[in-house]
C-alpha cells in the first residue's frame, strides 16, 4: 500500500483529546491501541496530565520530540482548526478528524471544515474525516479511531478492507462478518469526506497487496463516473469490489440529504456503472458475508450451469427455484456422469440433476460412494458449479461427508457450496473442516444460488472487460456546440453526422416548397422552432398526411397553430418527414450527468414508455456488445426478435445506433446537456431516428469526465 | 386439538422396527422418547428381542395388552402393509409410516401405498406419511418420528407450528428457527401424504389452542382451493399462515416432479390465493425467523406508516430504502412529536423523520432523554411502527436501552423492532431484555422493514377478509353448458347476460342482411364458425372497414378465404362489430384450473401482452373490491388514470366486469373450462368486450370448488 502507507502503518501516533473520562473518543483511541497491542509510539495529548494510563503524556503535538505519522483529534470542533495548525507545523502527513461539528452542522461548520481543509492543503497534510469513527488497521493493531471499531469483540486479520460512509451501518457489516469468521485488513468510516474521500480510499486498497476483496457502504458520491474506471481497474486486478449503495429510493434519498448533505446521483446510474464495472451490488448484510466467503474460495464458475445434490428433495427444489430466478440453469449431465452415478446413487434416488442421493445416505456408510458421485459430478464439463445440500446432516455423517468435499474441493477448479442447517455444535466438526478447506457454508439453499450468482456475474464483468475495445476513439463523431436547444432538423442533422439513420425530412418555408412526388406517404409535418419544445401542445404536428392536398392544408395549419398559440417562437419552417409505420418504438437519449457524466438511457417507446419504465443505460462511451447487454435487459426484447408472427427487428442496427449516441455524447461532453431521440425505431433492417432534439450544456463547470 | 388429539397427544405409542442398530428408524424413535421423557407407554416391536433399552419388547402389535394410540412403522416397505392390517385388527386410530418405497418409487411402490390406504380406510385408521420424518409434539415430548426431528438440539416450547411437504428442508426452517430462540407446539412432515394431507394437518392446527403462527412448506397441492378457505379460516382465527411455496420457477417444478410427484399448481395462483387469504408468503430461511418474531408481538400496525430512530444516520438510510421497496412510507410527525424530539435531542441531531439522536447518545448519559424521545414518537397518531436502530450500541447503554423500550412496550399498541449488530455476548444482556419483552430484534434495518411490511400486510387481509361479502349469490348469473366452444357470438352474448358490456355487432349470412346505415363505422368483420378459433390465421377477420362497398367486400372475402382455407369448418356466417377505437386494451379471462378450479386473469393487452406479463389472478369468485386491487397491481394501472393528456378511463366499470366474470366462472365452473376477453377495452365511461371466446370443461371429473 504506497499510498496512505504511513496512515495505516503509522510509525507513531498522537492521540489529541485523551481524558480521564473513558467514554471521550481520545480514550477511546488510546484504550484500544494499548489492549491490542500496537507496537509503535503512541503520544496522548492532554495539557492537564503529565501521564495518561502508563504513556507519557504531552500538552500539545509540538511539544513531542519524535515524529508524528498520523493525529487523531478527538477534541469538540471549535479547537480543530488550532490542532490542525499545530500538525500542520509539525509535519504530520495525516489527520483523523474523529470529532463532529462541521459540514453536516450547519453554516458554522461548512466554514470551520473549509478552514481546517485550507490549512491542511497548505501543508500537503491529508486528512480522514472529520465527523468519522476513524481507520484502523488489523494486521498491524493501529486503531486511530473511536466507538464500535474499537470496542471487543477484536476483528480477526483477513483479507477484507471496508470503506464505509456511514460507521454504524457500515461496521454493522463488520461485525457481522466478524461471527461468519471473515477477517479483515482496514476498516476505514469515511465521515464528511472532506479531504480523503471513498474513491480516493478504494483506489489505495487496490495497492494493497494485503486486500483481496473490498466491501463498500456508499451513500453518495461527488463524481461517480470515477467509481467506473475503479471499479475496472478492481476487476483487472482481480479484487473483488462489493458496494452496498444506500440512499437509492425516494426516502432513502431524503433521509440521506439530512444525514451528511452527500450528492447521491441516480440509482439507476450507479447501477449502470455496477453493471459495467463488474461491481457486485450488497442488498442485504447477509449477502455481504455470503459472497465474500464465495469470492474467498478464489474459484470461479466458467458458466451459470450448476448441478445441485443431496439427500433432501426440498432443498434441492429451493435451490432449484433460487438458481432460476438468479439467472443460473441446472445442468444436464453427460451419460458417462449419470452412468457413474447410477452405480453409487440408490436405486429410490435420482441420477440427474438435482441428484438426490436419499436422506441418510452418508450416515449409511456411504462415504467412498459420496466421493465417487460428487467426484463425477464435478468432473462433468456440463457443471460449472455445485450445491451440495447438507441440510440437517449431523454429526459423524456431516464430518465424514465434509472431509470427502474437503478432499474434492483441492483438486477441483469449480466452486462448491454447502447449504447446511445444522447448529454448529451438532456439525460433529464437519463445519470446522468445511471452513478450513474454503468451501462456503452458508444457511439457506438460496443464499447459496445468489452466491454462485455473483461469482458467475463477476466473471462475466471480467471477461467483458478484457476484451472491450477503447471507445473513446470519435473519427467518425461530430464535434458540436448547440449552446441552446437544436430544433427537431438541426438534432437529425447531428444525428446523421454521428452515423445514426433518420427518417427522410424535408425543411421547407411553405407548401411550395415540396416536391411531392419524390416523398413517400403517410408523411408528418411538425414546426421547426428553436423555441417550442412541445411541438404536439401547440398543434405544431400533423400525421398520417397521404395527399398533396393533404400536405398542404397540414402545412398551414401548423404553422397558423404556431403563430397563434405560440406568438414570440422564432419559426424556421416545417419539417416534413416520411413516417415509420412499422417496427417498434424505442426511445434513446443521453443525460450529461452532474455525477455520472454523459449517460445513455434506451427504453421501450409508445403509450407504455411512462407507465412501464422499461428502460435501461450506461455511462458513454461503450462498444456495441454493450449497447446489446442494454437491449438484452429490456422486458421488451422479445418483441424485437419478431413476435405474433411479426418480422425480427434489427437489433445489431439498433445496438450500432446507441454506441454511436454514446460516442457522440461522450465526445461532445463539454457542450451537450442532453439529446432525446423519441422515437428510435426498430425496423426489420434498420434503426431510424423519427424525431429528436439536443440540448446544449451550459459551461458553469468543467464536464464530469475530464 | 379435537382433531387428531390422540395422534398428538397419544397415551401409547408403539414402534415397529427397533434394533440394535441405534441408526434405524424405530430405534430413533424409541431412543428419542425415552431421552425426552415421553410419559405415554412406548411399545417397541421386534419378535427378536424381549426387552429393548429396558422396556419390554413385543413381537407383534397384536401381542400388545394395552391400547395403541400411535403406531410407528419404521420397516422395509415390504413388510409395511402386513403391519398397517395387524394395526386395523388392534384398532389403532393412527399410523405414522417412515418407511419409503411407496408412491414416490414407481409403479411397485404406487400399488403398495393403494393396498395400505385401502386397509386403513376399511378400519377408520388414520396414516401420515409414508415416506416421512414424522410427527412430534414438543409441549409433550412426543416424537413418532426419526432423522433429524429427533436429533439434538431438543426445539424449546412455543406456539408455533410447522407442516412440511419436505423434511429436510422443513426442518431447516425450525433449526434456524431455534438458533434464534423460538419455540415450537407441533412439528410435522408430511411425506407422500397418502392419507392425511397438508390442508388436513393446517386444518386442525388451527383448532389447536397451543398453536398461535403456522408455518408450512409446500410443494404442491392437489386441491390449491382448500388453502383459499383455510387461509381465511386462519385469519379470522387470528391464526398467522406463513407459507414458503417450493417448485415455482420451471426449474423448481422439474425437480418436484422427480422428488414427490405431486401437483404443483400454478405459482401465480398460489400467490392469489396468499393475496386473497393474507397468507403470508416466505422465500428465505430468516424471513421465517423474523416474521415468526414480528407476529410472536402480537401487535399490528393500523397502517403503512413506519418511524425510524437512532444514532447512526447509515442505518436509517437503509431502512428507509427498504420501506419504500416493501410499500411502507416514512410518517411526516405532528408539531408536537418535533417539539417534544427538539428537548431532547442534540442540536446536531434531527427531530423529524428518521430521527437522528446522534451517535453515543444513550451511553453519553441520555436514558431518560432517549426514553423521552421514543415516547413522543409512539404517541405520534401519524406513525404506526416503530424502527429503532440500535446498530452498534453496546454494553450499558445498550441494556439502558433496551429497558426503556421493554417499558415502553407494555405501553404501546405498536409493534417496535429493534436492528441491533452487536453480538449477544457485548449487549450487556440488553438482547436478553428486549428478548423477554418481546421486541423483535433483527440483524439488519432491511430485515425490520420487511418485518413490518407482513405485518401490515396482514392485517390489510384480516380487514379485507372481515368487510368481504359474500360473492356466490349469483342470481344474476347465467347458467351454460358451453358443451365444445362457443363462438364469438355466442360468447359474447352470454358475457351480456352476466353483466359485461359488449360491443355492438350483428351477425349475418351476406352482406344483403346488413342494415348499414344502423352502424357506426370503423367496423370489424369477422367469421363466425365453431370449427375456426384462429379467426386471423385463416384471413377470417377485417378491419377498419368504413363503407358499405368496404363492407361488402370485407364480407366476400371473410367468407371466400373460409371457404378455401379452412374448407370443413361449419361456417354460421359473419360477425359485423362497431370497432372500439379509443381507450386502453386489457385481456381478461378465466380459467379453470385442476387444482385451484375458476381463477380470473387480467391484465394489458396489445404488443406488450405477451413480452411484459403484466397479469395478475385471483380465484373466483370475488367483490369489485378484490378487482380493483387487481387492477391496482398491474403496472400499466396509471394509463387507466389518464397519462399524456388522455382522459381517465373507467376502473369502476374494468372493476364490475372482472366481479361479474368471476360470478359466471365459479357459478358455471362444472361446465366452463376457460373464458378469454381480448381484448377488453376499457373506456372512459364503461369497459367493453370487443372480442371473446368461451370454451366448455369436459366434466371428467367433478369441479375444484365443489
Amino acid at each position: 500500500m504506497k499510498q496512505f502507507e504511513r496512515l495505516f502503518e503509522p510509525r507513531s501516533i498522537a492521540v489529541v483529546g485523551v481524558s480521564e473520562d473513558a467514554v471521550r473518543p481520545g480514550s477511546q483511541a488510546v484504550h484500544t491501541l494499548l489492549r491490542n497491542g500496537y507496537e509503535g509510539q503512541i503520544y496522548p495529548i492532554n495539557p492537564k496530565y503529565t501521564t495518561f494510563e502508563g504513556l507519557d503524556c504531552y500538552p500539545s503535538i509540538a511539544a513531542i520530540e519524535g515524529d508524528v505519522d498520523v493525529a487523531v483529534i478527538g477534541i469538540p470542533a471549535r479547537g480543530v482548526v488550532s490542532v490542525i495548525e499545530d500538525c500542520a507545523r509539525k509535519r504530520v502527513p495525516y489527520a483523523v478528524v474523529l470529532s463532529g461539528g462541521f459540514r453536516e452542522s450547519g453554516t458554522e461548520g461548512i466554514a470551520r471544515q473549509d478552514r481546517m481543509l485550507a490549512v491542511a492543503r497548505e501543508a500537503g497534510m491529508r486528512i480522514v474525516g472529520p465527523n468519522c469513527l476513524g481507520v484502523a488497521n488489523i494486521h498491524k493493531d493501529v486503531y486511530a479511531a473511536f466507538g464500535s471499531i474499537t470496542r471487543p469483540p477484536k476483528l480477526r486479520k483477513g483479507s477484507v478492507s471496508l470503506v464505509t460512509q456511514s460507521g454504524g451501518f457500515g461496521y454493522s457489516i463488520a461485525l457481522a462478518c466478524a461471527r461468519a469468521a471473515i477477517g479483515f485488513r482496514n476498516v476505514i468510516a469515511t465521515g464528511n469526506e472532506a479531504d480523503i474521500d471513498t474513491i480516493e480510499f478504494i483506489d489505495a486498497l487496490l495497492d494493497d497487496a494485503q486486500t483481496k476483496i473490498i466491501v463498500a457502504y456508499i451513500e453518495g458520491l461527488a463524481n461517480g463516473r470515477a467509481l467506473l474506471d475503479l471499479g475496472r481497474r478492481a476487476l483487472a486486478a482481480g479484487k473483488p469490489l462489493l458496494v452496498w449503495k444506500g440512499a437509492v429510493t425516494e426516502q432513502g434519498a431524503r433521509a440521506a440529504a439530512t444525514h451528511t448533505a452527500n450528492l447521491t446521483g441516480s440509482y439507476d446510474f450507479y447501477q449502470a456503472v455496477f453493471k459495467q464495472a463488474g461491481i457486485i451490488e450488497i442488498k442485504e448484510i447477509h449477502e455481504a458475508i455470503d459472497f465474500i466467503k464465495a469470492f474467498e474460495g478464489q474459484k470461479f464458475p466458467r458458466g451459470r450451469r450448476v448441478a445441485v445434490m443431496g439427500g433432501s428433495g426440498g432443498s434441492a427444489i429451493v435451490f432449484a427455484d433460487a438458481a432460476e430466478r438468479s439467472g443460473l440453469t441446472l445442468s444436464t449431465f453427460s451419460e458417462r456422469t449419470k452412468h457413474a452415478l447410477a452405480q453409487v446413487v440408490p436405486d429410490i434416488g435420482a441420477v440427474h440433476n438435482p441428484v438426490d442421493f436419499t436422506a441418510g445416505y452418508i450416515a449409511g456408510g456411504n462415504v467412498g460412494n459420496f466421493e465417487t458421485a460428487v467426484q463425477a459430478v464435478l468432473s462433468d464439463s456440463n457443471v460449472d458449479a455445485v450445491c451440495l445440500n447438507f441440510a440437517t446432516t449431523a454429526g459423524a455423517a456431516c464430518l465424514a461427508g465434509a472431509q470427502v468435499l474437503s478432499a474434492l474441493a483441492e483438486k477441483t477448479p469449480k466452486p462448491l457450496f454447502v447449504f447446511l442447517s445444522t447448529p454448529p455444535s451438532e456439525t460433529g466438526n464437519g463445519l470446522f473442516v468445511l471452513e478450513e478447506a474454503k468451501i462456503p457454508v452458508l444457511g439457506s439453499p438460496v443464499r447459496v444460488a445468489h452466491a454462485i450468482a455473483a461469482l458467475a456475474q463477476y466473471r462475466e464483468a471480467r471477461e467483458r472487460n478484457a476484451s472491450m475495445r477503447n471507445q473513446s476513439e470519435t473519427a467518425d463523431t461530430p464535434t458540436i456546440d448547440p449552446g441552446g436547444t437544436l430544433s427537431e432538423a438541426e438534432s437529425k442533422a447531428v444525428l446523421e453526422c454521428a452515423g445514426i439513420s433518420i427518417t427522410r425530412d424535408v425543411v421547407v418555408r411553405g407548401a411550395e416548397d415540396v416536391r411531392f412526388e419524390e416523398l413517400a406517404p403517410p408523411l408528418a409535418v411538425k414546426i421547426v422552432s428553436p423555441d417550442i419544445h412541445h411541438k404536439t401542445e401547440i398543434g405544431g404536428v400533423r400525421l398520417n398526411v397521404r395527399t398533396r392536398a393533404e400536405l398542404e392544408t397540414a402545412i398551414a395549419e401548423v404553422l397558423d397553430n404556431a403563430h397563434s398559440l405560440a406568438p414570440y417562437a422564432r419559426i424556421d419552417g416545417v419539417i416534413v418527414s416520411e413516417m415509420v409505420i412499422e417496427g417498434f418504438e424505442l426511445i434513446a437519449g443521453i443525460v450529461n450527468d452532474a455525477v455520472f457524466g454523459p449517460v445513455v438511457v434506451v427504453g421501450a417507446g409508445g403509450i407504455h414508455a411512462e407507465t412501464l419504465r422499461d428502460t435501461t443505460c450506461r455511462l458513454a462511451p461503450f462498444d456495441e456488445r454493450t449497447a446489446r447487454d442494454m437491449l438484452d435487459e429490456l422486458k421488451c426484447r422479445p418483441i424485437l426478435d419478431g413476435t405474433r408472427g411479426k418480422p425480427a427487428l434489427d437489433v445489431a442496427a439498433v445496438a450500432r445506433a446507441l454506441a454511436a449516441l454514446s460516442r457522440l455524447g461522450w465526445h461532445n461532453r463539454a457542450t451537450i446537456a442532453e439529446v432525446d431521440i423519441n422515437p428510435l425505431f426498430a425496423l426489420p433492417s434498420s434503426a431510424v431516428a423519427a424525431d429528436a432534439l439536443i440540448v446544449g450544456r451550459r459551461a458553469a463547470q468543467p464536464p464530469i469526465g475530464e
